[in-house]
């Protein structure tokens, strides 16, 4: 049975994500409401809501589903009064990063299960959204004991036909694995950037003679503090669990060095090269045979579509794709993943072909 | 003056890629020695080297410049051996990662002249080499007291010539920058990588929930282990400075978490922020005004020519571009970096027309 009528608190990028996707997937009907006016106008201009309340009660009091997509701070007030406004047949999820807090505080167990999707866009309001949002992207859900089938097997469903991939998750477990997999990550690029930042050797810049080891490892460093100062707080427990083992880590690290151990440096160096593997598994059917394909190249229009015009034509399919951008005077390095050492060749010999010096290397080494 | 004679010590990724260089630059005569006779005969074949020759005194013993580009652990040796068979007028110099130990170890303080060229690529072997290895990488010489102005002159001069940015450094602080700039992020790539591996949450394996923040940082986690545990090892003491200082903020983060200080977060964040433009000024004219162009795409050959060939026939400059591979079935999300919001506009303009769902925002949020 396909969801009719659905209700979005907050109007955002996810929130008019949501109502563009569902919208996409057969949703008849999608209400909203935000708190700002202007996000909500915006919204439902581009076809998001296709009907504005003007609060939150008028938004929700026929929705089967309503989606909280308030900002984290928020979220507690959004689903109590999305709540008590809904129907008792209507089912209430959200969207927020964190959801151990939230899940405890929520007092209706049967007709609240808590989400969150991982689309990790960092742009925001109505005007960002889009149908696509969620295309491929892990969708968490909460379910917990009081849960009822029928209600979850609605949410599941609505989360899918948005093109996400629905996965339930402890609220306290998801909470962990968040810490693990994006809140440390986030933290550390942080600390890294501070630390290097903050001085100078001998006269010269640490940022400004960086290679791209820092630069990717601070990619998401500075990350919208909107956002990102709630999460922090929102799941410092576990964050703090996190740093604590890390720096565990880092001491253990810090011994092999002081006794020169050089096994040590050799184990521990092999593990992460097999959990790199592990890691890039999901992404790939075979990582052990991806190629990759340098090409320094300059920086101007067309560049790229001639190159990859050429791998296209030739259908060798690009697993991967950076362009390392160095300056406008130098141009940049370009690396192509593409599966396979015959592909690799094949590839190179094209590039070679229109002058490109080319260096052809195991994209993960053993 | 130009430099006539050459002599490579050492043939494999970074020796034959300064014979290619040097060649293409103009140097008259490239001799040069390996301890591998493969590696060697494949130099040669590939025109990296035109004299082969049988032990470093023959390689050096009529050399203006003998660069030593053995493993780094055969470095201090390689060094001797070229200061010892070559004549009083050539200068020696290397292309180690690290350098205080060795210019520390070197008792010719005139003829030797250390030298890093940063150019990243993890790949082995004259197979491998290409002469444009070093466009536009900063390559850090060490000049001392001792060091006469002649000799350092046909130094820059010479790696210039091969593309490459000259910068003059004190070895220790050359180390103490590398141990912030690389070995530190590349340790942490390492510590992150094996501590998410290493736990099971409630059942879920966090690699196989990892995002695209953990993806970014771990980048180079399990780099090759014939590199890396020397230089961990050559740069143990500045090495273990940094992550003690590491050590130090995460506990200063985790004091800040236990007292719930947003304010020391929001500060944190926006240091962060401030430093990640600090690291992109270099690369970019004008970071603040590039917008990240958003785009999902499916996982199949000539996706890729179609959108760079539309933008590049309007002649929208991709200021970069990365393709985050989600997997085969799924495709994956790709992001092209463009200056400015016009830019951007058309873009996605042309984008949109093609079918695709396209998220615009700036790419370095203030």
């Amino acid at each position: 049975m396909a969801l009719e009528r659905l209700a979005i608190v907050g109007t955002g990028l996810i929130g008019a994500s949501v109502g563009l996707a569902a919208r996409r997937a057969g949703v008849r009907r999608v209400t909203g409401y935000d708190a700002d006016p202007e996000f909500l106008a915006f919204a439902a201009e581009r076809g998001a809501v296709d009907e504005p309340a003007e609060s939150v009660v008028a938004a929700v009091e026929e929705a089967e589903l309503v989606v909280v997509a308030t900002p984290v701070a928020a979220l507690r007030d959004g689903v109590r009064d999305a709540l008590a406004a809904a129907t008792d047949g209507a089912t209430v999820t959200d969207v927020g990063s964190t959801k151990a807090a939230l899940c405890a505080s929520v007092e209706d167990r049967v007709r609240f299960i808590g989400g969150h999707p991982v689309c990790g866009s960092e742009a925001r309001g109505p005007l960002s959204g889009s149908a696509q949002l969620f295309a491929g992207a892990t969708w968490f859900l909460t379910p917990v004991a009081e849960t009822e089938p029928e209600r979850y097997r609605l949410l599941h469903g609505f989360v899918a036909s948005l093109g996400a991939v629905p996965l339930a998750i402890d609220p306290v477990a998801h909470d962990r694995l968040m810490a693990l997999t994006s809140h440390l990550p986030h933290a550390l690029a942080n600390v890294v950037l501070n630390h290097a930042g903050s001085v100078r050797v001998d006269g010269h810049e640490p940022l400004g003679a960086a290679g791209g080891s820092l630069r990717d490892m601070t990619r998401v460093a500075g990350a919208n503090p909107r956002i990102w100062i709630d999460i922090f707080l929102d799941n410092a427990g576990e964050l703090r669990a996190a740093l604590g083992e890390h720096r565990r880590r880092i001491e253990e690290l810090e011994r092999a060095l002081e006794s020169r151990d050089a096994g040590w440096l050799a184990r521990w160096i092999g593990e992460a090269g097999g959990n790199r593997r592990r890691l890039l598994a999901e992404a790939y059917d075979d990582p052990g045979a991806l190629q990759r394909v340098r090409v320094h190249v300059p920086d101007r229009p067309g560049v790229l579509s001639g190159i990859t015009q050429a791998l296209g034509a030739e259908k060798i399919n690009i697993e991967d794709f950076e362009l390392d951008h160095l300056s406008p005077e130098r141009g940049g390095t370009l690396d192509v993943l593409v599966g396979g050492e015959a592909a690799a060749r094949r590839a190179a010999d094209l590039l070679e072909a229109q002058g490109y010096s080319v260096i052809v290397s195991p994209a993960f080494e053993d």
